[in-house]
């Protein structure tokens, strides 16, 4: 057609698998194992009571949960942004940030969406190399750029960058926004929020979807300067006024409230136990597991291939996530599921393995 | 600061006021006086009783909810696009169709946020002017472009254009993806969504916020040619993999549903009824008043300075939307609101102009 010369055409990123059905166990997209705290549930059944506000337009600046969030995390409401999910909030800092013709700096294994944003909004990159062991070198992001982000814990990786690192790389950059993708923060690492206060071009981000257990609801939050944030807040309005619907300010809001902390502390507690279970198993069984700070582990067997045993698990009805890419296609990415789940995946493994 | 020389610093849009607080009436963002569909609320009751299952991302491609709109419509689901409001839909259309060194077309007088998306993703764009009635001229549109986009009724001027000019339009630019935004269609005026067969460069893009009363739910779609959709998508599974939440797929596809539909019609004939009421009556108080298509009035006082009308309804309360924009800085747009505060209105304005 004529009019596909004037089009931007560009190759997305594809999500892990979303299979439908029952018998169907699901460590592909490090989702929760466990339902969100009873305050979500609360806030739902207050929104249907009331579900004639929906004529309404929400809140544009979604305030009831940033300060739900800056009360949570001890800081101001004006450093706090949030979003239909991490990746809206990454998408929108991505093209608030990297507007330079220095390349945008991240590692070469790494969440595969930042080169999928930098070729959409046309920002010049270059992929810093991990490490042969898969750690971040802090080093080798003290070149000339127009921004850098790093997932902290990596992923798929699942290792964890200390946080003298972190600042390093934020204070040996001045000229540039760096962005701390820390999705899996809650499960491992230390996060990087106490610096915001000291570096006024670093950008955390953080997400509802894995450790809050509300991958359903699609709130993302990112955390810095008033300065950072307000630029942000500027994209975000000249893309879409409401980003944030009623629903996802009240569950979000419900879900952030120290109320339901004790539930989301022991959420994370049975989660962290049963990935140490879960990595001391693999590893009896031949599997070299990295040392994760997240709610997956990143593993590789020297006796069979990555994507055989993926596809053999699959016909069992069990999912983990397999990337078909430089340095990583002989490594599985497998979510901590309930202890149940991870039964079912020893009880599998030891038959695929056979 | 240093970094703040290398990004990307934008001027918003900014969205009519959001007054908290009781005896407010809201005449100022076109949003329905009626509550959503009876099945809303019952879709909101099954989220909060299913509510566990927010630990699970929602389906990537909206299925149930482009499934129900396709059915209402009688198209394809491959030819239908959601998004997180219509504001979304359309910041994602530019970034994907409006890739051109020719410049997008518009008219000087519609949507302000069709300039601040052609800023934001920098594309060349060039203003149409309205004709001295504020009717849109199709032969105008007849000239080298890389895009055209145009809002029908058009707002805030509330006026349709008919669906040959919309036809001539669409026809006469093969090399253009022409978006047409039909926010306020449903009020009046005709769809181009019957057009979309014939001519594979049409986009109609439309929106859960008016006619069915769910602004706050954040639900916007696009319906084109399968082959135009895929380029969406693929921008979109670009930007975000999940725009669209559990919550937001599950009470649009009720709403959307046939089982809705006689309220729905109910609602919008009520406001046909109250509109043609308010022409009339603003009218008798010397109003020159645009013939509405949409659930909002364009309207002008020949004694009393717009700006000075808008400033006294709001010291008592209501709020009406004024533009401090060329050509319209004369003139208010007033939604539709209940008969009752319309009445309210009416006194308010009689003891203002007097």
């Amino acid at each position: 057609m004529a009019w596909e010369e004037n089009i931007h055409k560009v190759v997305p990123y594809v999500p892990g698998e979303q299979p439908v059905g029952t018998n169907i166990i699901k460590l592909n997209t490090n989702e929760n194992p466990y339902p969100p705290a009873p305050g979500v549930a609360d806030a739902l059944r207050g929104i249907a009571d009331e579900y004639d506000l929906m004529r309404r337009y929400p809140d544009p600046d979604a305030r009831d949960l940033t300060k739900a969030l800056a009360d949570y995390y001890g800081i101001e409401d004006e450093q706090v942004f949030v979003g239909v999910g991490s990746d809206d909030v990454l998408a929108m800092s991505f093209l608030t940030f990297f507007d330079s013709d220095k390349p945008l700096l991240f590692p070469d294994i790494t969440y595969s969406f930042y080169e999928v944003w930098a070729k959409l909004f046309r920002i010049p990159n270059k992929r810093i190399p991990l490490r042969d062991d898969f750690t971040i070198d802090p080093d080798a992001y003290l070149i000339p750029n127009g921004g850098i982000v790093i997932a902290n814990p990596n992923a798929p990786t699942s290792l964890a960058l200390d946080l003298d690192s972190i600042e390093k790389i934020v204070s040996g950059n001045p000229d540039s926004v760096v962005i701390i993708d820390e999705a899996y923060i809650d499960f491992g690492g230390e996060s990087a929020l106490p610096l915001i206060d000291r570096y006024d071009n670093l950008l955390v981000v953080q997400t509802f979807s894995k450790s809050r257990s509300m991958a359903g609801a699609r709130i993302g939050m990112a955390f810095g300067s008033a300065k950072l944030i307000s630029y942000l807040k500027d994209v975000k309005f000249s893309i879409n006024s409401y980003t944030m619907s009623r629903d996802a300010i009240r569950i979000g809001t419900a879900a952030a409230s120290l109320a339901d902390e004790n539930y989301f502390k022991e959420v994370t507690d049975r989660i962290l136990k049963t990935r140490e279970e879960a990595a001391g198993r693999l590893t009896e069984m031949g599997f070299d597991v990295a040392h994760s700070a997240t709610n997956f582990l990143f593993v590789t067997h020297p006796d069979m291939k990555a994507s055989d045993i993926y596809s053999a698990l699959k016909e069992k009805n069990i999912y983990v996530r397999y990337f078909n890419l430089p340095r990583i296609d002989d490594h599985l990415r497998i979510t901590i599921g309930t202890p149940e789940e991870m039964e079912e995946l020893y009880k599998a493994l030891q038959e695929v393995m056979k």
